[in-house]
């Protein structure tokens, strides 16, 4: 696949890396510097190369929605349009200073997106791990039980695609639901967040759900 | 310990019995019926017994608080005084659908029942895991992984409490902060929920988090 990074710092930058590693065409682009943007292509290697939002978007299959929240309308401003676009989102609805979801439980940030990019199928995905365990997760995915990763969204076949991007950093996707679900799934994130930043173990966490018989 | 059961239905059932085979004494109370609560002792054994919120609360080293939120304010006033009580409420936030939380993000149901219940040291625990997976971890717990269960809370040895309630009955307890991350936990929990209830593999679902290292 072709894939559009919207949004290339710590999550955009570090998946994107990985997608290009799994095989994907990858587009940086939306970071502090064009200099940013083209080492982390230099890194990712000869599948991955920097532009503009505009030309992440262009001929992209999926699109990696992945700036602060107060960039939101200035990336979407810049990407232009993204009707039927696989827009697969992992940015938070998160207040300037970092440390309240502005957005929830009536209405998600995921939600509001998809009324932004107004035609573009949204996936909400990739928010509840750190990134800090990505790269580790990407590598140890031979033989090793992978840990889960949840999605949501209300187009099947754009959730597909976001399974298969899942799948390719080394994670179990787990479907939970429509894009509504991004209300739970948000402040999931953020207890995930006090518990790799704020706990005793440090970032490198991630989860996997596990079915256990009934036996009683 | 002794623990007072306030709400016997699928949670405070189940994990009150859970405790009285840890070796607890259990007292449950407030269900439909007196006869519920003397069947769920019967079940239970010699360590339970049924008796009124109030009776639960007497002597009690632990509270579990698992009613359906439109009983919260009922269930209190049967209770008594609930000061310095350790009380471990697994009690979600619900409209009277259960459809939707009615306090979220700027506050939760653990913090609204702390100050309902003014100096009581309430910690949320057990609501994260559905009713119906709680005897398959019980029973499995020896040899196999144990699934995580996340608390948080303000008081730390009523966290301490918590947590040997949550190994008691076969999970790994894991300290998620202050009792605001309830903010989080709560809509965690909601996730959960619709994995299991309508996800494909059923309800006896868990979670567990875990640390990869970090080889890059």
């Amino acid at each position: 696949m072709r894939i559009g990074i919207l949004g290339s710092g710590l999550m955009g930058g570090k998946l994107g890396t990985l997608f290009a590693k799994a095989g994907h065409e990858v587009v940086f682009s939306y970071a502090r510097s064009r200099s940013k943007l083209e080492a982390l292509a230099r890194e990712a290697g000869p599948r991955a190369r920097a532009g503009t939002p505009r030309e992440a978007v262009q001929d992209a299959d999926a699109l990696l929605f992945s700036v602060h929240w107060n960039r939101v309308d200035d990336v979407l401003r810049q990407a232009g349009d993204l009707s039927r676009k696989v827009v697969v989102t992992c940015s938070l609805p998160m207040d300037d200073d970092d440390t309240s979801l502005i957005v929830g439980h009536t209405a998600s940030g995921a939600e509001v997106l998809a009324r932004k990019a107004a035609g573009a199928r949204v996936v909400s995905a990739f928010g509840t791990v750190p990134s800090e365990v990505l790269t580790s997760v990407f590598e140890a995915r031979e033989g090793e039980a992978r840990p889960s990763l949840v999605y949501c969204g209300d187009d099947d076949d754009a959730k597909d695609v976001a399974a298969q991007l899942i799948r390719d950093v080394g994670f179990d996707p787990v479907d939970a639901g429509p894009l509504q679900v991004a209300r739970y799934l948000e402040p999931f994130t953020l207890l995930i967040a006090k518990l790799a930043y704020e706990g005793h173990d440090g970032p490198t966490l991630a989860y996997r759900f596990e079915h256990f018989e009934q036996r009683a």
